[in-house]
């Protein structure tokens, strides 16, 4: 699955691996659901180094994003009602231009409900786990004023940055913001909010078209 | 400087270090500020292995918390108006239950005064870089209410999870909110911010107290 | 540049970094260049994981491509004639079916060709460095007989998997032959290097039409 | 268990886990004690980076003195007395001013009584496994005279250190003397062995009062 | 087993451990033989760090290098053969002087033989494991012209370097040949073969006098 | 420089490096002399894994091993009086049976005095820097008695281990002792360090011997 958004190209894959992590063995809980991010070092300018080499510990920013698209996809899944498998989320961002993060989750949505599919053919779902479509944006305050989907450039210059997840009825399942330049008010957060909530719904139009439903 | 939230106890120290990072050489934009979070392998119950022993990266959820601190403290500084030195914000947790990022944020705050303090009494400081103080606390939604500062079993039924930091004047800083349970509506969300906004202005009364300003 | 052969899917970038490794300071002696070579963890069945984390060392298979793949394009560069920088190419593979490290070495060639066209319309290069095209192919000994661009299965049943990397006047720059299940003769090395040398021949117009030279 | 000496304070914490190491599977013979010393970052002047961060390995220093702890607690305590548990000793330097190593050895063994009450509580102790306590302190030689308990300015200064560690009967388990300066004659160890048994046997009164024995 | 050529002298031992790798277990298999192999830092001029020091991953050359020892003796070996062991074989190199890789080839594969004398001693081998004896020499193109057992130095001045691995019977199981200055055509590689086969037949002789076969 | 003692055999050898480590950069306080101690994977029963592959950190007994040949050597030479270079000692262990640290250190001190006539020749010393010989020799207490050059099963059935550096003079550089069993006496100290001063004194005569003094 190639999620775009603008110009940021992400790479969303599930794969099912036949085995709980360690701390599941043998208590009959279900299944796991974990993601990982990274960015391929030539997705932006100027190139990253690869996480992993010379030794270096994984990027901070990457593991941040990482435990972010697990979180917002184990709220999709019910994870008591999956066989004993770990489904693993692979994004891989091939072309970065900002929303990399909310761009990774709607693509991996999509991706997981491929990878579920397969495993119904399969009969490996004794029932259908997914809960509902998780969609995700970007929102930011530019000049004072709301903005979605912001590019680069304009991210750059946004004085706030709000991440939100939401769930298929439009509730959150997460938000994250973050003043960039100057702290923010309880109002505008409100009008950011409802900006990203429309978003939110928009997305998952395209996300109900792709998979066909 | 030791922060304590009902039996949480995080030590904070911030030390000078007379040299910016690489990225910043020659650039002349005065100094930067840095923050490590880390829980010793005590401080909670089952014991936690010590980060980076046996080849281990960096554990993902200290290094969320590190580079929260970082930010939200970054805030609370005009960088440009620091020498050329590296702020070290150093965050210990001495014993774990509950707040452990937002006692940090506090606690370290602190610290950080009294850094700044001891660097303009060696007349270091060309004017005094504080924009103000920053204070975070975290509420939580428990059957469907709104309530602040829960301990680790609260914490562990809690719905909703939302920690925010706030500025002097009561405007966010930071937003972190995550369902653990359900999804939450926009009103929720409302309620939870208006009750941490009462958080932080107490504790920003108890730093003041401290700090004897 | 997205290199395909087969169902193999490997994303070829080049970067342009103006500064050489420290064992080239103050040398004079123009530029470098480096390859980096990885497997998208969904890349394959089934899924692998990522070189870097859990502290594990960059895996062998992936360091020797990446070895090769560097040496085949420095021999490509009259590197004496760069300016000093360090050209860092990046072989990631989406897909893999057979044929990844010649695949790679292909799409890295152009990925090459083009950046270093940019870096001429910069003003960036005093002499055009480029001493000529360099192709790859994998060919293999499958019952007896020599066949060229095996996909993952023939490649399992191959009694003798050889990679060879040749000039654009048809010689030899690199030849890597391992038998897999029994030893083999002069005779049938000879075979699947006259097989190879075609293969790279056609490799090379592949190349010319999608530069437009 | 906070120990201090000077102004130099270890933060000692004895953690019981109910599984012994891999090569202690299946033997039946006990159970183990292991302990890990580390230096907060902010504890010494200047700032000591965290080991394990940024991929470097652990501190050579670091893990002398570890292993020097786990050797002297292993001779208080009869492993083969203990249920099949791992008893982890945690000691964290918060503030450092000579003497570090001992102390901790001090206050773990205090830390260690306790976790050992608590098991007897519990339960979970065929017999009383404590052979006896055990006390360390460290001596130097200063312009030629055996001194004890040196700060961190004596320290610089001596000619000789040792560290000494003793059995509830005087008598030593281990001794470890090295000359920073000068060679050290059999008489002048003689005469800082002497100060070093009259130091532990104070020690070990302070640690009596404090358990209440 | 102390192999040595010229001036280089490699240390080879081979270390049987009752256990085979985890994606081995419950296969019923055989056995398993994995190399290691690294250069003392003294061994050469100048002084080369250590692998795995200063969290630096494992230097490329010298895992290429082991995966080739590895691939040659596993194809001497019927694994099926062997009881549920891994055969370790460790090549450390002494003191270097041009073809270490080769030479730790032909004192492994001596080392392995006497292993595995030592193992039927031991009545652990149902039958007789080694298909034969594997031997490996290195060729290059010195002013045109194939030299075998190059020095250093001659090493450093050839064209092109070729290293191959052959069976009892003299036919190839691993032929690695790169351009070092110039590409090379099919005669040129041809008459290198041909120089390496004779090669390799001598080192075969020496084998079995060493043996005693 | 092969070093043995019994059946032990230590490769040790002393590499000069033109610079001196970065904390030492332009403060003009002559040289540098480090050690690195390792062990063979196949120098004694079972198999030990190398360090710092699979990402583990280095082994905590050879680090404070290396630590304790680094501060021996640098007692025997006067660092100020060498140029700014930084003198590598390397310790390979290629067959342990008791007694490796003690034959390190005793080897390292003749190929130290080998590096240093070479440097001499070479006109790089402006004066001898070398103090005096070194030598270290390990005692036990086995049946209440001190024995000297214990071999590896020896060494096991001690119920004290003594490790002692002396100078020339017969002076002490570094004494560590350790209970294995049992805690000794003043007493019992004493009959060791008479041993061991005596055993110093043969093996510096032996030293003395090979380097033809």
């Amino acid at each position: 699955m190639l999620a775009e958004c603008g110009k940021t190209k992400v790479l969303c894959t599930v794969s099912v691996q036949d085995q709980v992590p360690p701390w599941m063995y043998k208590r009959n809980a279900g299944g796991w659901l974990t993601a990982e991010y990274a960015m391929l070092p030539g997705a932006g300018q100027p190139r990253k180094p690869r996480d992993g080499r010379t030794g270096r510990p994984l990027d901070g920013r990457s593991q941040e994003i990482q435990r972010l698209i697990g979180r917002a996809l184990r709220c999709a899944v019910d994870l008591g009602a999956l066989p004993e498998v770990t489904l693993w989320v692979d994004c891989d961002v091939l072309q970065a231009d900002g929303g990399t993060r909310t761009t990774a989750i709607n693509g991996a949505l999509v991706a997981l409900y491929d990878a579920l599919l397969w495993m119904e053919e399969q009969k490996q779902l004794p029932k259908w786990p997914l809960r509902g479509l998780v969609s995700a944006v970007s929102v930011g305050l530019v000049g004072g004023e709301a903005m979605i989907d912001l590019d680069y450039d304009e991210d750059s210059s946004a004085d706030v940055d709000l991440n939100i997840v939401c769930a298929a009825d439009g509730r959150m399942i997460e938000v994250q913001g973050a003043a960039e330049r100057q702290p923010f008010s309880i109002e505008q957060l409100q009008s950011m909010l409802q900006l990203a909530q429309d978003g939110c719904s928009r997305v998952r139009e395209l996300q109900q078209k792709t998979l066909g439903l």
